[in-house]
């Protein structure tokens, strides 16, 4: 068997979600982050976490506001999904820089991403100081999906969404194949 | 542009990683439990969550160890990841039962699983009770990679390794196709 070589500390998984977080205060127009530090933390309630470092511009826009929304991207949203995640808010209203299509929350004051196949609305629950980041942890109150990623039995077709990965490290993006199993497809056999 | 339905409250994500993760109470055998709920949580010092149900054999074994392994597999391993995720360790000795490799950490006390093309481990940090499932959060002590995926920098090549992505609803598995950009491509340009 091969050898292995220690790289020392690091935030390495793949492929990890890469999404666009929506957020807004009260006072600020709507603003767009991408996030890959994100995860499902629980199933019921569903939750996510999204970690974020305290001096980004959506930081303290969703500490005040206690929500965001989580949008799933598509492979034809990559440019956006890349530009998101250089540019601050601060500077620039990203919405109208994209084009990208407000759409309303049914639960929160949040705006979400029409044009992401995958849209969650979340209420924060819990709020974690890690060191560089921290983690916000929403629950998923709301959950929408494109009317064509959804088949007969009214549940998301993974095969109708051209996904998007990420390698934590070396950073980059990667399209999915094909689906090689569902969840349980041993039924506990080796 | 299309229309939207709201299927209600889900954690849906996609695709997340779906890791191997080892655990050793001070008297038990390793074991491996297959987490799809995991993601890095923070970049310095690095740490990664995984949420497990409280009545899962591995849950109280990370909790009294204060620590555990996460161990990402590559494709070969499908039978092995969706195996673990079905049997509990109570009745069984995975690794026994899977043939897997047990290879030694240099932080901690829990065996790593030597198949699998990259190894993180991990001490317990935070934990968090959120509902069905406990959020634990490790920081990442030290991190192995296959020799044979590591490019002449010394940095994991992406493209050595033949990756699985999950798709938490519909729940099935996705290999991974190609490299589709690198992070920071656009320049912040639209």
């Amino acid at each position: 068997m091969g050898g292995k070589i220690n790289l020392g500390p690091t935030p390495l998984l793949f492929p990890t979600p890469v999404v666009l977080v929506t957020c807004k205060s009260a006072s600020s127009r709507p603003n767009i982050i991408t996030i890959a530090w994100t995860g499902i933390v629980n199933s019921q309630p569903p939750m996510i976490g999204i970690s974020i470092q305290p001096p980004r511009y959506s930081h303290d826009l969703i500490r005040n506001a206690g929500e965001f929304g989580v949008n799933v991207p598509s492979r034809d949203l990559l440019r956006i999904v890349d530009y998101c995640g250089i540019v601050s808010g601060r500077n620039v209203d990203k919405f109208k820089e994209t084009g990208l299509t407000l759409m309303s929350s049914e639960k929160i004051k949040t705006p979400l991403i029409h044009e992401c196949p995958v849209n969650l609305e979340c209420v924060l629950r819990h709020f974690l100081h890690l060191g560089m980041h921290d983690l916000f942890i929403g629950e998923i109150v709301a959950t929408h999906v494109d009317e064509s990623a959804v088949d007969s039995s009214g549940q998301l077709d993974s095969s109708k969404i051209d996904a998007v990965g990420y390698f934590s490290r070396p950073r980059d993006y990667w399209s999915l194949n094909e689906r090689i199993g569902v969840h349980g497809f041993t039924g506990g056999h080796r």
